[in-house]
């Protein structure tokens, strides 16, 4: 048996989100079943994590277990004449056998992408937050500092969440601006259930005025999702990377 | 009566081109619904032109006569609150009795967007002919300047059109390179049928070496479509913008 790993990139727009569902369209069942047709056999994936309906990757990560004797680096050309057009396999290559695409991971990495005009924006709506309101952005720039570190991140966890424990370290948060795409990267050793949506929605409050970058501070304090901002819209959001030992 | 000019942008993905036509989506059906469900009374709609099914617009221009009681400002906002989310209205305003989108238009921008990389295509699928194979884009920049001028453009148009006169002037045509994006820029008093594309498919064809950039004047002098390169796909086609006089 072969372990393969596979990073792959999708338009979540058209899905139901990442993980397999009775009667929902989703990119866990695309992907199986073109495992299936590609293989003659059922084939289950795991991946890196589930994204929410309406969010996109850039670089998930799966893997699967096959006895098909294909070469590990042909699987992704093999896959994509299977795959429709909006998911793609961009790598892939041999993995130890128990590789895990979530329990290995050092870091996530992921990208919320703002658009910041009217015009053009017609071609933008379901791959950013099309938000052409006045934004303070040196104050949104100021307060990405203050998620930087280990915290307990509640305050930015959708309420209902059955996670225990609510620590997580992020690594790196920056605000990217070349107009009029006002783009966050941030990386974390994991995330919580709508933890970037809650930030990204936080920071454009902290770009309205409605807080101050230091405000920030008292609201990861809190670990009351009350605290926070808003969540923004799925469709902003990219999975830009996970991160494993070398 | 009053005379409206609105510039719109759309999305052309989902639709079979801009002209209204039985048992077809098309923009145009889309806006003249928009517009009776508004106003209440059937409106017709003239544009500044035709597009193909597939293809974009960042800034068609249309034009229709209403008796309705809304300032020429404030259609823009009321039109959009009736159509779908691939076609929103930029701007409207009063414009002369006798103002036509097509007759009156000085002359017309077309973009021409490839996506030279496979990390992203996934997402420009729609938007983009998703190229990434080795171009010599110095070669293309040069080739462009030969299409500058008054010139019989017959080789540059869908073989079975009904034209008469292919001459056109084409005013500039600029190849804009930033990774992984290489945009054609070019404006014209006009084009003929699928001349953008095949002024893309030629320049695509002078960057792989199938042509030299000077051979480009005798693919013009040809005056026969077998002269010159392939139709670029449509979906990276966008109607930029249309000049009228000041």
């Amino acid at each position: 048996m072969n372990r393969i790993k596979m990073v792959i990139e999708y338009d979540g727009s058209r899905y139901h989100g990442f993980q397999i569902q009775a009667n929902a369209h989703t990119i866990q069942a695309e992907i199986e079943a073109a495992l299936q047709r590609l293989t003659g056999r059922p084939i289950n994936i795991t991946s890196a994590g589930r994204t929410d309906s309406g969010v996109h990757a850039a670089g998930q990560v799966i893997a699967f277990t096959s006895d098909a004797t294909i070469p590990a680096e042909k699987w992704s050309a093999a896959l994509n004449s299977f795959l429709p057009p909006d998911i793609r396999v961009l790598t892939s290559e041999a993995a130890a056998a128990n590789f895990h695409p979530r329990y290995d991971a050092l870091s996530k990495n992921y990208a919320y992408l703002l658009y910041r005009q009217q015009q053009g924006a017609t071609f933008m709506r379901n791959y950013a937050w099309c938000n052409s309101e006045k934004l303070d952005i040196a104050a949104m720039e100021a307060a990405c500092g203050f998620f930087i570190g280990t915290h307990n991140f509640k305050s930015f966890c959708a309420s209902g969440s059955s996670v225990k424990n609510y620590e997580r370290q992020v690594k790196s948060c920056v605000l990217h601006y070349r107009e009029p795409y006002l783009n966050l990267e941030i990386c974390a050793d994991g995330f919580l259930y709508n933890m970037v949506r809650i930030i990204m929605g936080t920071l454009v409050e902290v770009g309205r005025g409605n807080y101050q970058p230091a405000d920030v501070a008292g609201i990861i304090a809190a670990q009351n999702r009350q605290a926070a901002g808003i969540t923004a819209p799925a469709q902003g959001l990219y999975l830009l990377r996970v991160d494993y030992p070398a």
